[in-house]
């Protein structure tokens, strides 16, 4: 890839988005970045750190000539966008994403993107935090994180290959599976422990004798609650869009925490030690890559 | 309280016993500490490292000068211990432990020690860690770390002052409650995220694709599972221990899980939104004290 070779145009210029535009102006594989977005103030504050060149105008103007589009949005706006960028979508260009879910992004675009849909590489990199908005966005975001592509049928294999240097320009490592397969791996470690956390925060949150109970929560209760402090609309999203596969292992957690019920009221403790001990030894030999 | 004024007797010399005799010795509050265990080789190591200045070889000799008595034993010990000491404890000696839960130690003591149930006032140290064992401890482990004491109602005030004063004199932040509360109060806060942790990492250690999906794991599913790398024996016995009240946490727990599976399976985000905002606002709100 030629360095300064690409128009890149962003659906969302926040953390991910913010992060996408900054990596590759890095790599020098941008030359101009163009921005769109629900909020004017966000794309202004985008514009002064650097992230967009120009704030974009004309959806259909701007995709004559993009080569690269990003779309670092919610899953609700994707209907509307795709829509309004199919018609105009240089036959050059390709549209990966940034969305935690793909299953659904991707039966939005096999109805929106129409005859284009062989242009979009789905992408769904694990990087994040608790931070958002393009004040957070950093051209190391990416750096050494995974990013996973679900690619289609449709695709052809150079445009897989280019969307995935793409994002090993941002520095990530990049794998790839099916968008059914990708979602069933994040239900079980993401979205579950997640819905978990939640509910055990929530569970405290409405009892007569919470401050009591929160004044002796200890580190262990810190770390298993952390990720309840995140965005409840982001993960009301995701769970919704990933709501079948989360539902199959929420089925499946709840069948394990029967069995272990079953254990504690039969006072069988070697059940227990057998259980805790299977999950230590895999948990103590795990760190995240 | 004079320096150097007391005799203590310990009987496990691990990370807690070992921690409280340097922690003590280091106020000035110590002349002299003795140290029972099961193990030879963990009494050995805890005299290199000053926890002990002696190991003892009879219980009956050591109770009749002892001013000080600390428990640092597995509950499942705590029926044989406390039986040995009861008949020589001197009468102006006071008891005091370091268990995860209170109410069966309470059980056992009312039964091992008689009419000398008055010496003994509870105590659960909320500090510990991954790591264990004499090489562990360390004078300021509980420097700024919460201890909840249990009295009974057959504890004189002045007894409860001076323990209380001992803890104090470790460095710790000493409250009151009574065997049944604390039961409660830490299956809630402690054992039930213990055992919903141990249950994700041991639902994913038997799967097929386990691998795959661990290799997906990132940090929200570190935080969440750092718990289940805790010592599956420990654990066994506290959730044994405190079944009762745990049993009724992880009930509750189970019907929260009912109330999400419910929202999920109705497609019904507002429900989600509710539930993940409520304990966002909690979480976020909290830190440890």
């Amino acid at each position: 890839m030629k360095a300064d070779e690409l128009k890149l145009v962003i659906f969302g210029a926040g953390l991910i988005g913010g992060s996408f535009s900054l990596a590759l102006k890095n790599a020098g594989a941008v030359r101009e970045t163009v921005g769109f977005g629900r909020s004017e103030n966000t794309l202004i504050e985008a514009k002064k750190l650097g992230i967009l060149d120009r704030i974009g105008d004309n959806i259909a103007l701007e995709m004559q000539d993009a080569d690269l589009v990003l779309l670092a949005i919610p899953v609700g706006q994707m209907t509307e966008i795709m829509a309004q960028i199919a018609p105009h979508l240089s036959k050059n260009a390709l549209v990966t994403d940034g969305g935690s879910t793909k299953g659904d992004v991707v039966r939005i675009a096999r109805s929106k993107l129409g005859n284009r849909i062989a242009q979009f590489v789905p992408a769904h990199p694990i990087a994040g935090g608790e931070k958002s908005g393009p004040a957070a966005a950093q051209a190391g975001l990416f750096e050494g994180k995974k990013v996973v592509l679900t690619p289609l049928p449709e695709n052809s294999i150079e445009a897989v290959a280019r969307i995935r240097k793409i994002w090993e320009l941002c520095g990530a490592k990049v794998s790839e599976m099916s968008p059914e397969e990708h979602d069933e791996v994040f239900a079980a470690v993401s979205h579950l422990p997640h819905l978990l956390s939640f509910a055990l925060v929530h569970d405290i949150a409405n009892r007569e004798n919470r401050d009591l109970l929160l004044s002796h929560a200890a580190s262990g209760f810190r770390d298993f609650t952390r990720i309840a402090a995140s965005s409840p609309e982001m993960w009301r999203d995701i769970c919704i869009s990933n709501r079948e596969a989360l539902l199959v292992e929420l089925d499946r957690y709840m069948k394990e925490l029967e069995t272990l019920q079953a254990a504690l009221s039969g006072n069988d403790s070697e059940k227990l030690e057998e259980i805790f001990s299977e999950a230590r030894k895999i948990r103590s030999n795990w760190e995240p890559k």
